[in-house]
């Protein structure tokens, strides 16, 4: 990084707090691979009583929750849909597949949604001997890729229905669920209620170092307790990461509500001083999408060089995530920036 | 299959003719696994031929040269772009994710065509160390679960130009691109020259009991090679079907149009007794699609018990196939039976 | 092939005869994939039948059956116990791994056999989540690298007893178990009884030009059937394949005793010019290993430049195969020719 | 772990010292995912340094680098020969073949020892076509299911010499070589030179809570920071956990000495009450391994109920591991415990 910039790129780059270095150094821990580190046991009890499943896996990346996760449900050969954008499929190196043999199909929404009907159309249940059988949906929120969308819980509750006594299973990917709670006030709880396995993280928007928590049944839990072993990520004294994730988990959840406020008023910013990049209605958390046009790279490359972090994750698409190291006056000078580098863009 | 019924389900179901027979009985044969089966290796020398490409490989199915075709383009973790229903991600079970980790998305289109603004959407080459690359992109033509359609030999050369500079690679999934060939008067090799790699099969219209052939360039066809034998698909004395392939290129590529007749005819008998289940124009070739509501099985199940095979393919969706064992009075009959069924079913 | 040579490299080189030939014409045949074609469905009858089990499947090669028999008991991660010159684990490109995951132990054993000792050291079934547990265990029979040495009946039934209660798995791959039945009397069904699964070949010894049979359990068989085409074996008409191996079990077990006379009387010739290169006490069957020293490259190049095609199958091991192309005249002028050879590289 | 008790199940099971958690509370850290953490780029200079190799990456275990390094030198098919008790074929969950299609053959020898006869035997490089092909070699030092045994370092240079201009690599799993440094006096260096790949542990004997660091080229590593991410274990702010392993290289190298001296004193006492069950000569590091016939698991027990808790690791094997917990005192009291259990089994 750039050091006194302002960094959006993603709100995976938080560093910790003095509060939660002094919970990490209390930490009592143990061989989590025995299943011995309190703190990680803890932990994961924690998780899973409060989105109301039976048990939980503490995992050092969302990427791994989501890969024990899908494959405690695909076979290999079996597919599992999601929208294209989903982090599942594009932001994971192709892992389901690559470990898994997970085969996947995808519809398009612009809000990254649930889309009832598309999903209608693709999903195939029970295909027989000599089609592919659905045996998962995956759903993202808030969606990163289509700008931190929430879903509506109702969206859920439909899915749910949708795909009730067909055998599909749902796995939500949930690393910023919690900023879909607080930008909702439906509660993490009620969005996991509808899904069979949900991934939640502790970095990202809570700042935690490192760590993800995969929630589901105690079954599925403990197989996937030993397919992460398999993955490499068979941790040891995991508690020392676990009192992170559990400071963050009390102190790191309500704070959320700032960084969606920075960040709208970072979009209202932009949106000023070049209507065309951003229509402010369209932030709903952490997360503000900007249309550039053909001149992505460049945006951010000018964006750098005033001392703003963002990054390009499409084709005329640039990102800009806020998060716990961005304060109110670090949004508006980083808005007041992007302003400035979108008009000259446009002139 | 029910004897004497008319066998619709699909144009694999042929049996060989005996002048098929007898040039099998003829067959020069050797080891094919050691290179040195005669036939085998004309019959992949003349299909190369025929579509322009340097190489060919003789294999037990179509769905194994995709396998083979796709794997040579496609690393583990990377993606394949294809449109929701076709083959390679609908009927080879899963394959390409399951035993070499290919990663999919995809799209959806009324006739399955290669929809430009949709893969312009999706495409994500060079991805870089945190995204999905696409490596390839998969067209079927004519497409089976659309139809039979036919694509446009002009979307072929565009999405050659989408494609150009991008290290993105094409493979044709040309199972039935004899059909496509007879009814546009394009021929195989015009369709074939704009992909990196080709399947064709031999058996389905062409009525040989069983191969396809993959092509493409000499050293992709060598590993493409020794990877079929990996997958247990490495044959020995394979002179004996391939003559049966070689024979069926001979005498049964013409005589499709007859196929593509006797489909249309018999959708005209469908459409005069109840319009809404088939639109006779949307047959291109061999294939039709009848929407029958939400009773497909029942359908089925009703022209069966009047001597009519045919096969639900989607829920509400039952497709039969015209082949080269279904006479002009075998299509009547077949038609008639089916509006029949249909009025009934409409009733 | 070099034309008018003798072919010793391996017994799946040799050509349909006319009687089987006319078999194959006669074939009443279907699809396959749909479970319909009768002349393969009496043959996979007729094999489960003949070895003592409950179902068979007919696939295209050899491997292709056991990489499907070792998958119905190994699951990812899981493993295979084995000699180490297996055909499983050196002569299937690593399909085992590659495919399904199944990672693999080898004990080494002179003559190729089922080392109680070495196996009681290696297995570890049920060995919890932090060890790799042993799935199944594969024994070759008769083995092809050891020489094509025989399995005494006796260790098969130790081995059946060593794993009893253990939930290890037993199987066999019988791509020549026909030449251990005719050399040893025992029948091919007594030494298939104490196994989970078995392959054998129909080619090989036998002369059909493509085929080998799975065996096993009804439910393992189905969910093989499956597999075989995710693998992209699931052929269509194989009723024309299915009848020459059925004439193969009618005609073509039995003479399997003059391969044996002709490989031993080979040895013998060779012996007599240059004993350390064979011990003829060796030849159990119709494989011949001939130790040569550094030279084996050199000495398939002189023994190709006299007409006899000898395989060089490991360093300074040279591998012979006779098989029903090969006539009494023929072995002899083989056996003479290598015994020249032999004799000037020793000089 | 029981309260109270001497844990000898392994040397993972330690905890961070205060000065550790004092480094790690002042750890410099950034996101590792954009390879911007300065503790952790720092962790994986020296490391590489240390070990004479270009580059390093910082993983969450052992297992995940052991994974990682394999990879990077065999394809899916290829095949890895490693000793039949070493840690990649037998405590990594048949990871190399489930994530990455590796397969495997092994040797045994009865100190896990690189058996150069052995290994020439298996050995088969460029194996062509048809055949599996060796692409490289395991080598675990020191060999923990052997008992901790230290490989000579002259067997190192042979085996480098072994398998000079074959194309095969050499891949070190270095979990305990700090131990076989200190036991020899030859460095971690000095082993580390023979091998294109080496990963060694933080956490085990140096005591880190989590942590382990593969070495090899810069091109090797760059791709291997990608797969790390494939495989789930793209962390963030690693620094925190790099700190801990700075630390444990600057203060926990030397004093693994004092592990040895208490292993071999565990040894002694036992050998003492109850001579069969241990020769001290083979205690060579940190690790006993007791030969306690059939009951290990009732051995196991009655040493828990006695506040000592050591592990069953192979039929009638229990392995003890002293490490920076354990300290003198600790180590005759769990001597004299043991040699009592042991006494009165042999009763």
């Amino acid at each position: 990084m750039t050091s006194g910039s302002i960094d959006l790129r993603s709100d995976t780059v938080t560093r910790p707090a003095p509060g939660m270095v002094a919970a990490m150094s209390a930490a009592d821990v143990g061989d989590d691979v025995y299943g011995e580190d309190p703190a990680a046991n803890a932990l994961e009890e924690r998780v899973a009583g409060l989105l109301g499943h039976e048990a939980g896996l503490f995992t050092v990346t969302g990427s791994l929750a989501n890969v024990l996760g899908v494959r405690a449900w695909v076979a290999p050969g079996q597919e599992l849909l999601c929208e294209a954008r989903a982090h599942v499929v594009r932001a994971e190196l192709g892992a389901h597949a690559a470990l898994h043999g997970v085969t996947t199909r995808t519809w398009s929404h612009p809000r990254g949604r649930a889309d009832r009907e598309a999903i209608r159309e693709l999903m195939s249940p029970g295909a027989g001997p000599y089609l592919v059988s659905t045996a998962a949906i995956g759903v993202e929120n808030t969606h990163n890729f289509a700008g931190g969308t929430v879903h509506p819980v109702a969206d859920m509750a439909a899915l749910r229905d949708l795909v009730q006594g067909t055998g599909i299973r749902l796995h939500l990917d949930g690393a910023r669920l919690w900023n879909a709670q607080v930008a909702t006030g439906v509660s993490a709880r009620e969005y996991a209620e509808h899904f069979d396995t949900v991934s939640v993280c502790l970095s990202k928007g809570l700042g935690a170092p490192i760590g993800s928590v995969l929630v589901g049944p105690a079954d599925v839990i403990a197989e996937a307790r030993q397919w992460r072993k398999r993955l490499g990520g068979g941790w040891r004294q995991a508690g020392v990461l676990a009192a992170a994730g559990w400071y963050a988990l009390d102190h790191r959840v309500d704070r959320l509500a700032d960084d969606h406020t920075n960040a709208r008023l970072i979009a209202d910013l932009i949106h000023e001083a070049a209507g065309s990049v951003v229509d402010p209605e369209s932030v709903e958390t952490n997360i503000v999408l900007l249309h550039v046009g053909r001149q992505a790279e460049r945006f951010v490359a000018r964006a750098r060089a005033q001392g703003v972090l963002v990054a390009s994750v499409a084709p005329g698409v640039v990102r800009l995530i806020t998060h716990l190291d961005v304060s109110a006056a670090d949004a508006r000078k980083a808005g007041e920036t992007l302003a400035a580098v979108a008009r000259d863009a446009g002139a």
